[in-house]
């Protein structure tokens, strides 16, 4: 594992955003990491949000990645994670020219609670490029309304962290879900950070989950699958949210980001289960 | 590891099919596996199907696991693999009474060449339901053509293994690609097997690449991801298959299968690398 670079809290100036800050790791051995789950991404359910652990899980790998962009990244939640301190083991599966696959374990008290696996390539690379689909069509963020304005959810800490900007404001949110579970809208970080690759897997899941509108509370995320497509431009995120299959409490949400030039950046698909 | 099923070529009837033949391992120690890597799922391209070595990888995890049915499956493809003799070093992430999560490796000559995690659950124990799509729309298999018919494809192994019914003969088969990465058609093993929810991650990666519909030869797969949804009913298996963005050399694959009563029983999602 040559060349690993240390990200330690003590290391990023004072001006480092949010996401930047709650996600350093600290190496502590070979392969071995210290880190602190932060309690400003907590999502619905009082916990820290999945996306952010996975952020957490990529800053290890990352740092022994000697390509830069997280291409494909897959993450089982397989334990209840609470604000705190935490471990994390990275270890690389393939290093090469073109691509590097490395996996991590999130542990906390000694049991896995995250485990993360991801393959990085240079996505500056070029090759052939078509296009099938449109990004999202939505008014400028300006033209759209802040889906929580002054409303503040306890415990809710996500929403602190990201922007949402909604056309309307969705059925579940006046307390009229829809019937269907799907949702076109903007977000960005809150601080003014602009997303990379690191953070897109992460973003894929800072979203309220769709089955809201099913008159569900919420989402419980069991795999988290994450294809990063092109480095995005700075500023908003178009985002297109969609269950389409709920079967026996099970559900997937498909989520893509398209950034401001209409550019896909990111495709995700979760397993997700109704809390019962 | 308790109550480990000891799944070894010598206790398999002389009647197991070839999917099953194929995928039997052997434990010679805690969680390690001897395996076969056998040469009748070769892909386009000579090398073993990555789904073939994916159902290689979730038969020792469903060894190690409590529950039947592999509903969320991660597999990265990291190293060339030849047909020939290989190891398979599986371990439980977490165990419960609903859900249990495993993650292996397949390592040939010592290399890790497939990092697969999987959940496993009890499909049969029912929750809400709400399907939003239509399965594929396609006359029944018996109106349909044989994709290959008396063709044979020196190395294609795999199309000796599983049948294809296309309603009608696809754009690259005719030597005129259609500029449409999609296809909707029937599949089912070719000895008379049905399909199970251990052998859907298999079948979601056997069919021909719809990238071939854009003259490319074929693609490579990065990483793959399967949710299975049900467990399928006996016969054939409606699929849809579609890419829909291409970006860089690389594409996503999206593939469903539906089984004869019109249910979903596994969606997928692979990044793949078209060669070059």
């Amino acid at each position: 594992m040559a060349s690993v670079t240390v990200v330690a809290m003590s290391d990023l100036p004072a001006t480092s955003t949010a996401f930047d800050l709650d996600t350093a790791v600290e190496r502590v051995a070979d392969g071995a990491y210290a880190v602190t789950v932060s309690d400003r991404w907590n999502a619905l359910g009082g916990g820290p949000n999945g996306g952010y652990l996975l952020g957490l899980c990529l800053r290890a790998l990352s740092a022994e990645a000697p390509h830069p962009d997280p291409i494909a990244v897959s993450a089982f939640f397989t334990g209840r994670v609470a604000p705190g301190s935490a471990e994390l083991r990275a270890r690389r599966l393939r290093g090469g020219p073109r691509l590097a696959t490395g996996a991590t374990e999130l542990l906390q008290d000694g049991k896995p609670v995250v485990q993360a696996t991801a393959t990085f390539a240079d996505l500056a690379a070029g090759g052939r490029t078509l296009e099938l689909v449109e990004p999202p069509e939505l008014p400028p963020p300006d033209d759209c309304l802040d889906l929580l304005g002054e409303r503040s959810i306890p415990g809710l800490t996500i929403a602190d962290r990201i922007e949402y900007r909604v056309p309307e404001l969705p059925g579940w949110a006046r307390g009229e879900p829809s019937g269907d579970p799907s949702a076109d809208f903007w977000m960005r970080f809150a601080d003014g950070r602009d997303a990379d690759t690191l953070s897109l897997p992460m973003l894929v899941d800072a979203a309220a989950p769709v089955v809201l509108e099913l008159g569900e509370l919420g989402s419980i995320t069991l795999q988290l699958g994450v294809h990063v497509r092109a480095r995005p431009a700075p500023g908003w995120l178009a985002c297109r949210a969609r269950t389409r299959h709920v079967i026996d409490g099970y559900h997937e949400e498909d989520f893509e980001l398209w950034d401001e030039r209409g550019h896909l950046v990111a495709q995700s698909r979760q397993l997700a289960l109704l809390p019962s």
